[in-house]
């Protein structure tokens, strides 16, 4: 059998909840598949503040880097929203990625069939989206040097921060969304701001080099403001986007939320070679938390891409996936994404319906 | 009667024709409101590149800064997109902006009765939002120096752009925009990305500070992505916005396809004092233009904030806005707002029934 060392990052709010659900469904899926899976929990984020005062503690980061793979639930809450910004949850998050290395990261957003209701938009214009965005996501405005408080030339204060971009940070995300657009529907759009930002320019320039690489993908290119726009108008007109950090930030989380059910939504965050990194993209719901309400279904999906992407078990993750499907098909829903004559469950109960369809 | 001197921009692509038509109405109304225009047309965007190589000539920045108040149609278009950069029609836009120093652009995001259909949003969720967003518009990565191409420590080629605000660009933008709010329902809330950005650390905090001098609005903070979220979840949940320059770029257009009619919505960009920058939100659809089939309502309502925002002529823009009112209420409607049972009209026969109904 296959052996795999998994870290464990539980987190704070409902983190711990759907982690315990998402461990359960791996746990019984192993070793019907020849999986052996070895799980190490490690602290993240608040917890890690209240336990040993540092967002992201050193063991924390050295046992993800030595791991085959990282499951992380959700991190963040009031009660470190008002810390000084280097003991918040946040930059744990933040320094786990940039830490790990992980600078890809992909966000499905995808109608389910079964939950088309949940969103906002009409049926017609929700139903059938599956959107891959592919974010950069250890460069950029978020990381830029210089960065910090000053004052100008009047000797008035002022903050700043830098959005860079190297070429080959650039090139090595184009790499992996068009292998990614390769696999999908073929078709690759690429969002920037280059009408306006220079950094944008290199972007566009890269990404149209990368794509002589790949003449079996279509490529195009898209303006921020107006992509903004069209993911409301018509979003089927997306397969895969590639975006730098900040622009992923912003339309990745607009993109899921076309959906109607974030607590559906994983998230995976790899890089070339090495362990990657897999979350839901929900937050941590602390005003829910402890009471197993939360939907564990984008932590469990989360565990799925996991196997896909991070372990290259594309069989036991399909199985999970399916699963997911089942269980919806039968009826259950979690508070969030309950519709009339839907069966009303909890999270461990969820989780239960999802190991029976397994 | 009140004299003013307006400078009109009609750019390119359908700007023309729509610029005629709001001046025809504004010609309507001038006398029957004891208001005298004195028009002056001049070069922006790629018309100015055509006439005299410049995207913003001179003499155009000068009698914009000299008049008491500019009406800009739209710019930019397929011929111009392969230029270099400084060739490029929207740097006529931005030198615009900046030299006319118009800090806060106010963009209104209404969901009209008679449009509500329009919306890809479901009806429940889309009818009666009315939000405005107050962008911050001369300052930000826009701007920011420094800003380019170089290389890094390992002398890889680089791009890069500066997001820097100092406490009077904040101040002054809070400031617009709680006058704002509290002549709306008495609510703003401030979108920044504080968890990662200093400059957005320094804009929470100014915006706070302001805040106090205005007790009576109620203040509340948003990061961008959770917004971007929130806008497609409930928009009805917004009354005021105030956001940075390009978060307001993102977000305002977000906003307006909300309403999915995009071609009915103006925008104003003002300074404390000085004349304003009124222009339809909408872009120059090159594709449609010289058909005489562009919805002209934009421009018409973009000519009522001029007259509100820019000339203090409240009452004058009012009866443009019931004018607006009335002829969709009468069943006249451009191909872009087109519905069934309605009457199909172009973009003069349009701007004739608006004068109808003034
Ligand atoms: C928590 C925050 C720093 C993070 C980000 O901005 O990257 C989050 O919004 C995300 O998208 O994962
Ligand atoms: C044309 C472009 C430079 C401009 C901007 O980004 O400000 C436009 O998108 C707008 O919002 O008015």
């Amino acid at each position: 059998g296959r052996k795999y060392r998994i870290v464990v990052l539980p987190g704070d709010g409902i983190g711990p909840e759907i982690s315990k659900v998402a461990l359960d469904v791996l746990r019984c899926l192993g070793p019907e598949e020849g999986i052996e899976f070895e799980f190490q929990e490690k602290l993240l984020g608040g917890a890690a503040i209240d336990a040993v005062g540092d967002p992201l503690p050193d063991d924390t980061l050295e046992a993800c880097k030595d791991s085959d793979a990282v499951l992380l639930a959700a991190i963040g809450g009031y009660k470190w929203d008002n810390n000084e910004p280097c003991l918040r949850p946040e930059r744990g998050l933040l320094g786990l990625r940039a830490g790990m290395g992980v600078f890809a990261n992909l966000r499905p957003a995808i109608v389910l069939p079964q939950l088309v209701d949940s969103s906002t938009l009409k049926r017609e214009v929700a139903e059938g989206v599956d959107i891959m965005v592919v974010r950069e996501l250890t460069g950029g405005i978020y990381f830029g040097q210089p960065k910090g408080f000053g004052k100008n030339s009047d000797g008035e204060p002022i903050a700043f921060n830098t959005e860079v971009y190297s070429v080959s940070e650039i090139d090595r995300i184009a790499r992996v969304a068009f292998e990614i657009a390769r696999k999908r529907r073929g078709e690759l759009c690429s969002i920037d701001k280059s009408n306006v930002l220079e950094a944008s320019q290199l972007w566009r320039q890269v990404v149209t080099d990368v794509g002589k690489d790949y003449p079996d993908v279509k490529l195009t290119h898209m303006l921020v403001d107006n992509a903004a726009m069209q993911l409301i108008r018509d979003p089927k007109q997306f397969d895969t986007i590639v975006t730098n950090n900040i622009f992923g930030d912003i339309l990745s989380d607009e993109a899921s939320m076309l959906t109607g059910s974030i607590g559906m939504l994983p998230s995976a965050s790899v890089k070339t070679s090495g362990p990657g990194l897999f979350e839901p993209i929900h937050g941590s719901a602390p005003d829910i938390a402890g009471q197993d309400k939360a939907n564990p279904l984008a932590m469990i999906l989360s565990a799925a891409m996991l196997l896909k992407y991070g372990l290259g078990e594309k069989q036991a993750a399909e199985r999970i996936e399916k699963a997911v499907t089942i269980t919806l098909d039968n009826g259950f829903r979690t508070g969030d994404i309950m519709a009339p004559g839907k069966k009303l469950v909890g999270c461990t109960a969820m989780g239960e319906q999802v190991i029976k369809a397994l």
